[in-house]
């Protein structure tokens, strides 16, 4: 016993080494979208990939195929945390050495040289330019899932780099499920007499007294500003180095109160995810979020399922009437509606919470499109423009509101985009478990009892870090694997009433 | 010849990965000082741990012995900077080989701490919680001072770490000429008639008027925020990660108008020198300022020589008229006179210009005196008072405007406080040449006409980065070593003139 314990222990010191460099690469990449002066990128991505092939080198190290192979007939005698790390270390392990590092580092520094060459594309409209780089991000990913290797669908590969074990045949099916479900409460409401303004949102809020007040916001909700900060970004997004680093970022639209609102709890509760994970998991590799999905789940919880609910707005409203003489003149119930309202629109981290999916879908079919060879580069502008137009009934002016807006492909995540749609689908079954466990749900949340909720979904969710996969992860919380009937309930009651249909 | 090419870009590869982790490390530091919350701050100094010992890792890899052995008799066959490149390598490998691993790790984390903590000690008033941070760096730097070797004190040690061949001696010499001088003249001054009203500079000036002038100056000067950033900090600092990224920082004071313009422009003095280092020189450990007299020079050059001349505020006065009111009905004379009063104070970084250099003679004698045991930490507070008492007349209320106002101690920089001193001996005698050099130099200044200024310092000195030492580079320029008369000089014309004597 002693002896695994020595050895479990140099494991550890070596996972914490690895993470010293991974927490030093996240800085850089935090600052390269928050703050880096234009000249120095180029120099800049140049020590992230010296720090990622560092990093590669360790996690590839053959003392780690010494580690796996000394536990591999004692992984019985580990602990459940120890057993989950040694696991950890073994998936990372087995997938890396298949890939040439120096692929593997020029992968990354297209990343960065491609993530910051899009923020100017998407400034200028300049599609053309970035092309190049899409089309060499697509191939690096078929290249890499050629490598390791994946079972039928190449893009499966995709798909399980975000959410574990994650296949088409299952997206496909969940997405015809919630397809189906929202186009028919779609025509619902467009059929539907109730009028809702939300006029009084396009008013000027100047980014200061927004600022302020979503900061208010998210300390109410539980976000630690001492573990954490907001920032502008063109793009916002979450990213930490550890439980005690999580920072959050934003972009304010003068002219829309919700953009820069909904953008802050979402991320917001992508941080208290991250804040919240046990800090005995911290540098062991198996800290932090478990899926790409389960994270969106606890974003887009925040963010929709409580951020666009009577409930809480019956707590914040009255304090941002005071902040906001904007308001003045609009009641709670025309608040709510207009929060809800229902349009389909071009911006994804715009849309309403019911189409926001269908956004998703048409993302879904152009990744699996393109990664299987039915769609090249430059034919994806127009038929992202016909998705929207046949799908939402929307077309995009010029691609800085299309292929453009998002910052994932840019950066290399291709597989990503499902897990927004998929969160939806955690958080509604999520939230249907706590209401059961906190009855008093709606009286609590009325009372601005955010704490209860944050509990909660640290009690259940967030301690637990990566040591349950998601499919795991949900039958333990839940009793039950995903199941989208209880998002696609959820919609139709809420709609159902603000349409009154 | 192609065997020494080849060699040579291996060294050179090599180099540049030591530069990738200390651009790393620059980063996370200042980070640590600009925003990182404050949880995060335990965990941050673990990375910089790592880093900081894998870069000594590669500083005195077995490689660089083989190297330096095979270069050794090939020196007269490589260019002048590739020969320098050579120089420096071996100097820092032969320091570094002498100090033990850990032992450097350790004493970098505990500056890193220590420097964390000094900012929470200096708010607090608490000398007591910082003393014992103090004293271990203290005796970190006499024991390195001991694995290294130094000749005759020392002290002398930690002075070459940045004025490289510079002693006590030499110190005690110059320091001796500039103390009575600058005593003698401050006589003079006290007896005066002239009367300087500065009242208007302690209105109210709001930070973003403020922020705004000075980057409008900043830009006018030609430091480069394409290449470089102002962020806010307790103590304003320039750090740079090569020559694209050249960060500074600043302190808004709202009472007082002349705390962060004159900071600013200081800083902006480092960072021009570090932005105008050559770009061949990067990533070779020879880029960027020589020494920080050198720098020194640069940032009160900026700062004093031309930020406190007439000239300078006759192009500039009228802009700062315009946008700030509180300058209404004070002339140029009356304002310039105000820039330059003389008066004997506690805080360095905000003394005039001609006691500055007692505030520096004053550390330079506590830090001669703690290296050579004849102060212990429990009686530097006191010794310090009674210096201020001694010297200039004024005595700290408390230990934060007392011995905790400056970073330097805590961030683990002992032989530091010199160079700001010598910068102004340097600095002046540069002058004298510049002004040799462009007989039209008051014209420009007054028609703002920097880049003409700015081009002779990048000619001059800025381009060479560390290829030449201080006492090369002086030579090199003025055609003679070090003299103080130029300081003495300059200051005894101005002065005379102010205070008309």
């Amino acid at each position: 016993m002693e002896n695994i314990n020595e050895k479990l222990n140099e494991v550890k010191e070596h996972i914490k080494n690895v993470t010293y460099l991974i927490h030093a690469e996240s800085l850089i990449h935090w600052d390269m979208q928050t703050g880096i002066p234009s000249k120095a990128i180029d120099g800049r991505i140049e020590v992230v990939g010296y720090l990622y092939s560092e990093c590669i080198k360790l996690m590839t190290s053959s003392k780690i195929g010494e580690w796996i192979e000394y536990f591999s007939d004692k992984m019985d005698k580990l602990s459940f945390k120890d057993k989950k790390i040694i696991e950890n270390l073994k998936r990372n392990y087995d997938e890396l050495i298949k890939i040439p590092p120096e692929r593997n580092k020029e992968y990354q520094m297209l990343c960065s040289t491609s993530e910051a060459f899009w923020k100017q594309a998407k400034a200028n409209n300049d599609y053309e330019g970035f092309k190049p780089y899409l089309a060499k991000i697509i191939e690096f990913n078929k290249e890499f899932a050629e490598y390791i290797g994946y079972e039928g669908n190449i893009y499966n590969k995709c798909l399980d780099d975000y959410e574990r074990g994650l296949t088409v045949d299952r997206v496909d099916k969940v997405f015809k499920e919630l397809r189906d479900g929202i186009v028919e409460l779609l025509e619902k409401i467009k059929a539907s007499k109730v009028s809702i303004d939300e006029s009084f949102f396009k008013k000027q809020f100047p980014t200061k007294d927004q600022d302020e007040f979503g900061k208010f916001v998210l300390e109410k909700l539980g976000y630690d500003f001492e573990a954490g900060r907001l920032d502008t970004t063109v793009h916002p997004f979450t990213t930490n180095f550890g439980n005690k680093d999580v920072r959050i970022t934003t972009n304010y639209d003068e002219h829309d109160f919700r953009s820069a609102f909904f953008s802050n709890i979402h991320e917001g509760g992508h941080g208290i995810y991250e804040q919240n994970s046990a800090d005995d998991l911290e540098y062991t590799g198996v800290s932090g979020g478990t899926s790409m999905g389960v994270h969106e789940s606890q974003s887009r919880y925040y963010e929709n399922i409580l951020g666009r609910s009577k409930e809480f707005w019956s707590y914040f409203y009255p304090e941002a009437q005071k902040r906001f003489p904007q308001f003045e003149g609009v009641n709670l119930e025309d608040f709510y509606k207009a929060i809800n309202k229902v349009e389909p629109s071009l911006i994804r981290t715009e849309a309403d919470e019911l189409t926001y999916s269908i956004h998703i879908i048409i993302r879904y079919e152009l990744e699996r499109a393109f990664m299987n060879n039915e769609i090249t580069v430059e034919e994806l502008p127009a038929a992202w423009n016909e998705k929207y137009k046949d799908y939402l009934g929307v077309e995009p002016k010029n691609d800085s509101e299309g292929i453009l807006q998002d910052t994932h492909w840019g950066a290399g995540l291709i597989g990503y985009f499902p897990s927004y749609a998929l969160g939806n689908v955690y958080g509604a079954q999520f939230l249907n478990k706590m209401r059961q466990d906190i009855p008093t749900y709606d009286e609590e949340v009325k009372n601005g009892n955010f704490a209860v909720i944050k509990d909660w979904l640290r009690e259940n969710i967030h301690q637990f870090g990566s040591l349950y996969t998601p499919s795991e992860l949900i039958v333990k919380v839940t009793g039950e694997e995903l199941n989208p009937k209880y998002f696609l309930e959820y919609l139709n009651k809420k709609y159902g009433e603000i349409y009154e249909i």
